[in-house]
């Protein structure tokens, strides 16, 4: 037997087809049932008319709960005002598992019920779009690094130390070493990266046990970290942009379906190309005091300040050269200013905050050893990094993407949890 | 200034250029000097005569340390006897940075030495040329599954219980839930994909706190796990080899540079086209016995007797229907012997052992929750995974394959150690 799927169903109009999948939703109009079919590709309502099948297929039609897992058979119609163009007049019908008491109805249901049924949850058409999204904005990721010559670097999990101390860091034991630390970000390495490759990018799972409950973070999330010999911070910030550009209009031209299903607005997101606005800190100090905020030079935005900031601008905007007291310890500091760190922040437009932070990162040994025993950081545990300023260092900078954030901003989401297929937050690990 | 790039010099022949990078090697011969220039898209030879340069370069030329960075000018010429098709008749040398005493030189090193200097041994040609060649593997893996309507789906790496009992797993400290768990595989998220999306791969790090001191393991190693709404054992066997013949294939196509370096002989290779042969577990056991191995029926193959069945075989070859007592809870038993696990591996050739590990999933309620009962597993964590069956079930099947050991394999390495930039094991968690 040859199954079809939904999203196929465009070669075989007119045909009798045969489609695998779960009933979505049904309704019924007196002498005509309607069975929407899901099978992960599309819906799909196969419609059965009492005159026109047995009995027990009509029976079976009206009987069978939300998800149960069926076998459908039928002509493939045009219909224009179905989503997807097509309706299956539909002859067969057969069960493969019946489905009784589904927990999730097409009703409202609350969050924390939803996230604790999120194996199920992930059936429905929403977050099935934004999973399906957020895998396009992944691809688009790494083509691009793929096809700028990038070369991929898996960084470690498991790290000896930490990189911005240890209070939000998980740990685990890890035999007779001690123990071990989930890595925060994968910048280091991709720093021993670009200097045997020239232009390396990390990609995966980083971790912060921070007890932050906000809507923008998770304990467990993915970054994308470029890391590029012999850049600076005005190249960090052309890759920046260059990359946002792409990875933004790659995913609203190829998801547009997707993103209808959510109803998400795309125009914003069509004016994403670079250039993008680039303003110092304090141009950005400037912007908060001229909309009655009492904020105080050397300290670090808050997402408040963020928000009021990025809504000045159409487009992502690019705020670089923060104090560097605010900023990490790898960063360089500006020639002309030692107060200031060559440092990048993108913040998205529409209030969702930081998605990118970035830097050139200090290149002299002398500097970055100094920094290292200025932060109270175990010298030791630098050595390793220390090394890559004593042979051959060059300038180089780069920067972190966070998937979830980026994600949440492109579909239009009010929090990141469902951005990711198990979100992980401090008062969640489940399922 | 424009720099390029030592992969574009064919674009430049016979003109004036520069580039920038590390000095690699170098040679003196009377009034030449010769400096091995890489940049992490490949190596130069830049050639340095007396008379054509003022002292100052040719007396740094003679000075400079081994990965000291620096920037060259010359003229490119064709040379066919050079890697690359290319040499550069130099003019210029600055330095951006000198190094001196580089740890790692010409000679041979031991592997523990390297490995603590791991951040510096990537720049060497062998392992900038496996790691370019893991890079190919990751992607063409992505581009099959992209390519054949499978969702990507990152599962959670933060862990509530233990698939597979709680003695190989990493565990940390969880706010106020206890603690959570480093996960050891994907697949029961991914099995609650395939019922979303019906065809999903997970793509991530996973860790197992195995005290294995082999060159096989590594306590944190990435696996690709496909999972198939409505496939059964046989369609899983064809989803791995045509998934393996289009990785293999593909890389050793695209690398065939790097593959030379490493002096990987690929004939091997070339021959990995589908269909692999496909034995039982009674017909691997047969195979031992007519080697002489006194193995045991129901015992589970270990290194040597993958070694000696795939020894049989030119192609890797697919070994099923395993004796469900060494095989995991969650795989379905054969309808026709209960002994027997619908479960699959697949040995590669020249002795790399399994690289993957498939079945198809037990999708009945009931026999699920026995087995749950029988492996002495707390139900109430499986109650989501339970729910996969309650709620519309389907017959599913999937696979992992490990990256390390695939990378291991293709490149001919004798230890898993090197497919990875920063490996972890159990002596090691450092740089």
């Amino acid at each position: 037997m040859q199954y079809i799927s939904i999203k196929n169903l465009n070669e075989f109009a007119g045909k009798e087809v045969t489609l695998r999948g779960w009933l979505y939703n049904k309704r019924s109009s007196g002498k005509v049932k309607f069975i929407i079919l899901r099978d992960g590709t599309g819906l799909l309502q196969c419609i059965y008319f009492k005159g026109n099948v047995s009995n027990e297929v009509f029976e079976l039609a009206d009987r069978l709960g939300q998800e149960s897992s069926i076998e459908v058979t039928g002509k493939v119609k045009e219909e224009p005002r179905a989503p997807g163009g097509f309706e299956l007049d539909a002859t067969g019908l057969s069960v493969i598992s019946e489905s009784h008491d589904y927990p999730i109805t097409p009703k409202e249901h609350g969050v924390e019920f939803l996230m604790d049924l999120r194996h199920l949850w992930l059936r429905s058409s929403k977050q099935t779009a934004i999973l399906k999204i957020r895998h396009r904005i992944v691809k688009a990721i790494r083509d691009y690094f793929d096809g700028h010559g990038f070369t991929l670097m898996d960084p470690p999990i498991l790290t000896p130390a930490a990189c911005e101390g240890t209070s939000t860091l998980f740990e685990t034991p890890y035999f007779d070493l001690g123990k071990a630390y989930l890595t925060q970000s994968g910048q280091l390495y991709a720093e021993a990266g670009a200097m045997a490759f020239g232009k390396v990018y990390t990609f995966g799972p980083t971790f912060r046990a921070e007890k932050s409950k906000t809507r923008r973070h998770l304990t467990e999330f993915w970054m994308v970290e470029p890391e590029v010999a012999f850049a600076e911070l005005n190249d960090d910030m052309d890759l920046a942009e260059d990359f946002l550009e792409y990875v933004v209009q790659t995913v609203i031209k190829d998801k547009e379906e997707e993103l209808k299903i959510i109803e998400r607005d795309t125009t914003h997101l069509k004016n994403i190309k670079k250039p993008l606005p680039r303003i110092t800190y304090d141009e950005a100090v400037d912007i908060l005091k001229k909309n009655g905020i009492d904020f105080e030079w050397g300290n670090d935005l808050g997402a408040a300040d963020e928000t009021i900031i990025s809504n000045q601008y159409e487009k992502p905007v690019m705020v670089h050269h923060y104090p560097s007291v605010v900023k990490a310890f790898y960063m360089k500091h500006d020639p002309d200013n030692d107060k200031l760190a060559l440092a990048v922040d993108v913040l998205a437009p529409e209030g969702y905050g930081e998605i990118i932070g970035g830097s050139q990162r200090e290149d002299n040994y002398d500097v970055l050893l100094q920094r290292i025993k200025e932060h109270n950081l175990p010298q030791e545990a630098f050595e390793w990094y220390l090394d890559l300023r004593r042979y051959g260092s060059v300038p180089h900078s780069g920067f972190g993407l966070g998937i979830e954030r980026t994600v949440a901003w492109i579909c239009g989401l009010d929090h990141v949890r469902e951005t990711i297929p198990f979100p992980r937050m401090i008062y969640r690990n489940t399922p």
